[in-house]
């Protein structure tokens, strides 16, 4: 089996590419397991020198449209790449550019294989959004109706609509999931409008200083690398008629704190650890966290045996013991 | 002020280009009424004599993307150009590239005027389609996630959501309706998959035999070309802080059925009319208007003051009296 991950330079794409080879064979779309023969890496960047050694792993570096020109087939293809939400706000032609056209390139270089391949298309809770002229939205459901108010979040409901209609017109066996913020990301900060919910947590771990630029009361969704990883691969093992509805499919997540947070990171890292969070209110990445809804009733993932860790201190415990 | 009515050519458009022509002057986003001093019509065809006629017109002929442009900008710009559902869903390119990368091209347009235009966007309750894998919708109203089924559909929604983002953005102030299936409409049967809607309507009327391909008692929903008329002007006059949500709206319409229709007709036109009308279902057809919803709750419309009409009958005479 081939398969392709688009964004595979990237923290999720790396992670999930090193799950994929320690597995080293893959249930996908309902078949048996079948053995992972070529895993190709596409992105801007080169993946880690781990990934690159690896006999299986292929690098395809540079543009994506380019890219998958140059690509014979896959059986399964997790599209990850694109600009995250700040980028994106900051520079709509580079968030059209990477996040929809990127997306639409993918998904011709798709229908012209002659086996339609899996896809998993990584959307985000970010297609949520507070419209001002409505009331704010309590409970976000499979049903709810997204009103995105960041280009983020229109460019990856837009990038759903078109893996639903490629996917009904049998082009490709489409599924988006809407990833949560993911926390902790290890590394470094990225542009992300989300990125403290990193920050506070990991570089006090590392005993360096972080800023929380919203309100330490602001309510957010959010999940672990770990569950994330294993909602991208349980999505690309259903069958057709697991996954259902051609429309998303929201990864389920706990809802928390910034405050919340630093009591966790204090009970598992130790009491004062919170001290080097700097609580200085940032009003751009304030409008744009308040406006994503941070309460989520996930039933259709709950169907396909996803669910989200029982507390964040389950999630920093998790976190410094990946860090070994 | 100077007006772009893109699909200027088609049936609502040339209405609509009436209806403002015989105005002479219009009030737009909130400001007084002011003279229509010229009125572009944008199309692939060129429309009717009468409105070539009038010194205020201009015809722009050619490609959506070419047109504008050449354009110097407008104060109003009504984006009613696309290929209808049956054409969308036999030729996926062609969709793609008139009502996808064509509303792209007049959103880029509107982008770099100097002051936004108001951009008013036909979008159609194409939007919403009965997801084969989850129940049916009893009722639409504005919070409905929509589900498209159709490639139209898809490429519609897409289109409110970019509308949506680059008025948020502040390029344009964009407003995106959602118009209902618009019978009876005069002259010939054109592609839509809903022709029909009208031609079971026009077709005995005119002593001419017309088919019905979907089962007489399948429910739906439609409105008349006035009305259509009415909510695209209404929707363009109100300030910006009336149109609220930057999400779109949909425009009322009564619920009623084929076998229904038939009955208004021979109300109407006299008894035995409707024996001109072959019940002949098509199942592609019905499987696209059945995937339709067709109970609609449009409290938002209403606010503005757009109501639909009291019956069918209603319908069937105000065609008649416009036949002169």
């Amino acid at each position: 089996m081939r398969i392709l991950i688009t964004g595979g330079g990237g923290f999720v794409g790396s992670a999930l590419a090193r799950r994929i080879l320690a597995a080293g064979s893959l249930a996908v779309g309902g078949a048996p397991a079948a053995e992972v023969e070529e895993l190709v890496l596409a992105d801007l960047v080169a993946p880690a020198p781990d990934l690159v050694a690896d006999p299986r792993v292929r690098v395809a570096t540079g543009d994506l449209a380019t890219v998958v020109a140059g690509e014979q087939g896959a059986d399964l293809v997790f599209h990850l790449a694109g600009v995250v939400s700040g980028a994106a706000e900051a520079d709509f032609d580079l968030g059209m550019a990477t996040n929809l056209d990127a997306t639409r390139a993918v998904l011709e270089w798709c229908r012209r294989l002659e086996v339609p391949p899996v896809l998993v298309f990584s959307s985000s809770i970010a297609v949520f959004g507070h419209d001002p002229a409505l009331p704010r939205i309590a409970e976000v459901t499979d049903d709810t109706f997204p009103r995105p108010q960041t280009s983020y979040g229109t460019q990856k409901l837009i990038g759903e609509l078109l893996v639903a209609d490629y996917a009904r017109k049998g082009f490709v066996r489409g599924r988006s999931v809407r990833l949560m913020t993911v926390s902790v990301r290890p590394g470094r900060p990225n542009a992300a409008a989300s990125g403290f919910l990193s920050g506070i947590i990991r570089e006090p771990i590392a005993g360096e200083r972080a800023v929380c630029p919203v309100p330490p009361d602001s309510p957010v969704a959010l999940t672990s690398p770990r569950r994330t990883l294993e909602g991208l691969l349980r999505v690309a093992e259903v069958s057709d008629e697991q996954w259902g509805s051609r429309s998303a499919m929201t990864l389920p997540g706990i809802t928390t704190t910034p405050r919340a947070m630093a009591a966790a990171l204090d009970r598992v890292a130790g009491a004062g650890t919170s001290d080097l969070i700097d609580w200085r209110e940032d009003p751009a990445i304030t409008s744009m966290i308040e406006g994503w809804p941070a309460v989520f009733r996930t039933d259709r993932a709950r169907a396909l045996g996803l669910a989200p860790e029982e507390s964040f201190d389950d999630i920093v415990r998790a976190y410094i013991d990946d860090l070994g």
